[in-house]
């Protein structure tokens, strides 16, 4: 046993969970209109070109461009106007030589035609002839059938997390019904002597439970159906009876435990309880974070995270949503860390201890060179609110031994 | 007429619709669990301090610091054991001069403490008594009553955009029924003879509606209760009534035009009939998205949006998100632009226009030192995946003439 509780890193946290987990997709299938932050299922593939054909880019007129070559203003070429390419229809007529169609933006290019002239370039006459000022290359001002998707491109892989404007592209190959992961279900047990829940008044001694609806707020953004089971004594018994009941309906089981050494060991023993492999580690080179409890029961992940707001939301952030978002089929990085959105310099020393990854709260300021400055602030990882101030966390990698003012340092804004 | 109808800047734009909008925010209350990505109607102040009680940061034992003066392992400082405080109560007892009493993390200090030693630095003596090996300070690991907040502090301001971590805030005040926004209606139509909505097969010549589901899914991102009522054709006595009737039962409308001049100018004359003061302005000084149309009509506001899926995305996240942000009753800051969350040095020259705003699709790459690098994609308005396929929208200012390689841009991911 011994050797299952070194304090590991966490990479090594996140990577020791993945091996052991048995994540199985469920498909189901969402309107476009709520597939907005679900993950794709499946890849979709385009089953037709996109555009379906070739379309003009201006208000114009098309032309076969081999005409136009030498054209100017000082030497135009003359076309003889042979109709309109209406919107919605694919031109009956094909151009002859030395003719030209009227064409808006976003109709179709009549057959013999491979570019437009912009309107503005052009002189309609009274004879019924288009005078063209200037030459232009084939497929000018022409947007190409197929060129934004062929047939058979790959247009979105198999668990890609869904933003608005990938709607947008659902849209234009007229998947209206979304293939997508179905949301792991997330049982949150909050446990504590000391806690009320939020709607219950405390009495003298007695706190409301902050981390329930903080881990259930995180979880459930990060696509997951989270459920709270509610606040459990700090007893072992009882905490794995209740464990074992939500866990069985559910795919992952997050327990806030309570900040206490008597509170984590309680919620070690009954964590480890719930089925094979059990504990995979209890303690983790982090800061805020360290006392977190990994395991496994018949491949559902199982946290204990610590009492501490500030930690728990840390930690949540960090191994839990990514065991989630692992879950949905998404492509996890190896540690469970995707790159930081963000990178600022430092505006003071951040000092750390080799071997640890700490995370700084952190407000976001703009230098007068343009280039975004991380200011660290004031957090006590008991309370919350010194943690909603800032505007995210200051990542300080575990072999760097702090940070010095002036570096580039990443942050992953709240 | 003409007056009106001058190309302004983006920021001049949003500023001549704020001048002119009448936004009433509707209250409405939500549970907790369901206020993630909503807008707080009224500020939140806290009614109690938080935490309610002084609490223990580490276990070990309360003492009174003065009594530990000078303690160290060489000259250790003995207390006697009074008693322990439990969690979830105030403790009976005080602290008698020369005692102290067993404490877990979090729970309440006896009257008489105001200090905690960590359990690693004593050792409990089979006499009952304590060893001191270290001197504390008052107030050491120990957090203060109303520490995080004191009544009467303001925890949340009016207006504020509710992210996962501030339902941990909220959870801890007790506020288990929001006062939020009502989501602002906003109706959107489309318009183009070439259009037909994504279920359905387009035939030769016809092109799927992108831009309804596109912009639906923006706006209701951006927290608006979005309709979509189909698609008009160009013409502008039907759009007119449609546009009409979708804005006697919305706060907000937004029409994707078609992208010819003259489905523009149709989009134009219909949505200047729709109510006082009528048309702001027609044509904004940004690439892409110029041809885009802000009209205000009895205090709501009326969007023509260019046909270009590409503009129109580019438009709707500039000028419609933050008018729903702003109807939402959010602080927006002038111009309508909020600051970017991530800068990045550019990869190459991004040529512009001194007096246009330019957005240009990046990918988001990390150099060696561990700045992230923006490299420009190429990208056209009229191909929704070469958008997709991006990391976010880098901004060349105003006045910038242009961008040079390695400077630093502000970048907005997706």
């Amino acid at each position: 046993m011994p050797e299952l509780f070194t304090v590991v890193s966490p990479d090594d946290a996140f990577e020791r969970l993945r091996a052991v987990l048995a994540p199985v997709v469920r498909v189901e299938s969402v309107p476009l209109e709520r597939a907005i932050g679900r993950t794709l299922a499946r890849e979709i593939v385009a089953s037709e070109p996109l555009p379906p054909f070739t379309r003009s880019a201006m208000d114009g007129y098309a032309v076969c461009a081999r005409e136009t070559h030498g054209a100017s203003e000082s030497s135009p070429v003359y076309l003889r106007l042979e109709g309109e390419a209406l919107m919605g229809t694919l031109p009956a007529f094909a151009l002859a030589a030395g003719t030209c169609a009227r064409i808006h933006t976003g109709a179709a290019l009549p057959r013999g035609a491979d570019a437009v002239v912009m309107v503005e370039e052009t002189n309609l006459l009274e004879s019924g002839d288009v005078e063209v000022l200037t030459a232009v290359a084939s497929g000018e001002d022409v947007i190409q059938a197929a060129e934004d998707l062929a047939p058979g491109d790959l247009a979105f892989a198999a668990g890609h997390h869904l933003r608005p404007i990938d709607v947008g592209g659902l849209a234009a190959l007229g998947v209206v019904e979304v293939p997508v992961a179905a949301r792991p279900r997330v049982a949150v047990i909050s446990t504590g002597d000391e806690l009320v829940p939020p709607d219950v008044r405390p009495r003298p001694g007695e706190i409301r439970d902050v981390n329930g609806a903080l881990i259930c707020a995180m979880l459930g953004q990060a696509g997951a159906d989270v459920r709270h089971y509610g606040i459990v004594e700090d007893d072992e018994q009882r905490l794995f009876a209740a464990a074992a009941a939500a866990l069985a309906e559910s795919d992952a089981l997050v327990v806030t435990a309570g900040s206490s050494v008597s509170a984590r060991d309680n919620t070690a023993r009954a964590l480890g309880r719930l089925g094979e492999p059990g504990i995979l580690l209890h303690g983790i080179d982090v800061k805020p974070g360290k006392p977190t409890i990994v395991a496994c029961a018949a491949g559902r992940p199982v946290f204990g995270l610590p009492g501490n707001p500030v930690s728990a939301a840390v930690l949540c952030w960090r191994l839990v949503v990514p065991a989630v978002r692992l879950m949905l089929g998404e492509t996890i990085p190896a540690g469970g860390l995707g790159a930081a959105a963000c990178t600022a310099r430092l505006t003071q020393n951040v000092p750390s201890r080799s071997g640890r990854e700490d995370y700084v709260p952190v407000t976001l300021v703009r230098g007068a060179d343009g280039t975004l400055g991380a200011q660290p602030t004031f957090a006590k990882s008991n309370l919350i609110f010194s943690l909603l101030r800032c505007d995210g966390l200051l990542r300080v990698p575990r072999d760097a031994g702090g940070l010095r003012a002036g570096e580039m340092a990443e942050v992953y804004p709240w």
